[in-house]
């Protein structure tokens, strides 16, 4: 089986990328597992490929045509397109955003379509496609309403991929993503960034900015979990998901003052003491438009689990990145 | 003023043009009625431009960046954005509703980005954003999930607007359409054609198919009421609406039985029994998975009204359209 990650040397391409190395199968559309005998990391910087032979790693840009026809071909089964550009970068730069989030996401479905064979697609999506008056718990019904560039372009791209799913030229499905913590490496544009910030950075004896109240609400998934549900989700049964080819995913719905508590419990005093407090109205505003937890009863009717504890989603951090607590 | 229809020659467009001319002016964003000076008319056919020395009737493809920027300078203030691909059209032809209702609907909001003016801009939009399992009454936070490619296309536009507004490229609204009964002409390519098929060809002595089961539900709106309130969603308060730039239209629900009987009411059982029942699954799969009713009381708010009676539609078309009853 040949499989394709867009987006394949970011942080979850990456992570994805080696679970599927370890786990050496994929499920085919039958549910039978299949040897991965390619896996293609497409990115615009070069993917580590782990020194392994399966491992094709291709540098280029995901919005030129050209690119895409040369990494998707009729042998390609299974397309986990996590190529991105993040919530504020896209607000800062809008054409950047509107190119790889929507122009992008289009072109490949068009190469799929092109090659005619009705890939299994994966896109991701994100709490961003969601804003406005919210009630407490987003519901599957609940309008869609982005109060982002990025929202609006995965909102978009959403809406592209269910109607190519519905018309059969690809065997779609999309995973909205709860915000990924604690992401390991350093901060990104994302407005989420702090989310992750907060606990890496004291954990590290470092100081981190929390840009945003503590009563503010977030809907959190570890990069483990994260990992495991892209698997899956690739893997469900296109029957199954009907002609509503999205998905919530389960997370954690956690205050900001939780998260710190979660902090002083595993990391103690030392660890929140680094935690500085400074409001930025821009994060904020785009973060605070953001749902702080959806139901996710379809998710776990399709297999599909959560985690229970931030202060586990920590401990995992801590045991994965081999973090010493100072 | 300088006033921009795309879609000019088509049917709404034509009695838009001629409703403005008639009045005159449009308010501008201060609420202070503006003498309209140039009425463009944009369509791939020449529109007729009623002998009046202010339209300007442009012939040109509408996803030709040439071509929008020949129609929109720096002086438009108002666009009204009327050109599609209808329904049926667009789920025959993938690519061309693509490019129309999606490509060249970016492209105007484009332009009107690079001419730095922020124009009033209005897109209409359709009871097609919504399918699946929906309540009996959509309301304004019911999710979109459009079952056709036409509606789709209609939501992504919904969502380039709205992002457009917020961030300031343009003063965006978007109107709901209901499905617009009845209407004079021929019958086109929208899978909702019947619905002014079946009062149009009886009451002009000719044969109708009725393609959906009489208890198929519809959400009506007239030709009059329709311009009536493009013009109103043009000059409504931009404060007014909010971060929220779409509206759901006031409408009739009716079912088609109903329809039948208003047909009855107004023209007897000479011209009801011109109606052909020919069920065509293709057309009752999209027509059927469209909302019967939504709730109305944002754009009751805002001032728009619908109508009462779908008796009294008919009685307004066949005044309008000088239809002597036989």
């Amino acid at each position: 089986m040949k499989v394709l990650i867009t987006g394949g040397a970011g942080f979850l391409g990456q992570r994805l990328a080696r679970e599927l190395l370890a786990r050496g199968s994929l499920k085919d559309t039958q549910g039978t597992p299949q040897a991965i005998t390619e896996l293609v990391l497409l990115d615009v910087v070069k993917a580590n490929d782990f020194g392994d032979s399966r491992v094709r790693a291709e540098v280029g840009d995901i919005a030129e045509r050209s690119v895409l026809e040369h990494v998707i071909d009729d042998r390609t089964s299974a397309i986990f397109h996590l190529a991105a550009i993040v919530s504020g970068q896209a607000e800062a730069d809008f054409d950047l955003g509107m190119r790889i989030n929507l122009d992008a996401s289009r072109l490949l479905l068009e190469t799929c379509r092109q090659r005619g064979h009705r890939p299994r697609v994966l896109f991701t999506s994100s709490v961003a496609v969601y804003g406005g008056e919210l009630p407490d718990v987003v519901q599957d019904d609940t309008a869609l309403n982005p109060q982002s560039s990025y929202g609006a372009q995965k909102a978009i791209a959403e809406l592209l991929l269910n109607d190519y799913a519905r018309r059969g030229f690809v065997d779609g499905r999309v995973l909205r993503l709860p915000t990924i913590s604690v992401r390991p490496g350093k901060p990104n544009a994302a407005a989420s960034s702090f989310a992750s910030g907060i606990i890496r950075e004291p954990l590290n004896g470092e100081a981190a900015v929390c840009p945003v109240a503590g009563s503010t609400r977030l809907w959190l998934l570890s990069p483990r979990k994260a990992i495991e549900s892209l698997i899956a989700g690739l893997e469900l049964d296109s029957a199954a998901l009907g002609n509503q080819r999205v998905l919530n995913l389960p997370g954690i719905s956690v205050s900001v003052d939780e998260m710190v508590a979660a902090l002083r419990e595993v990391a103690g005093d030392a660890a929140v003491g680094r935690i500085v407090w400074e409001p930025d109205a821009r994060v904020e505003k785009i973060v605070g438009s953001w749902p702080g937890r959806w139901d996710t009863s379809r998710a776990q009717a399709l297999g599909l689990s959560g985690e229970r504890s931030f202060a586990d989603v920590i401990r995992s951090y801590v045991a994965d990145e081999h973090i010493q607590i100072r």
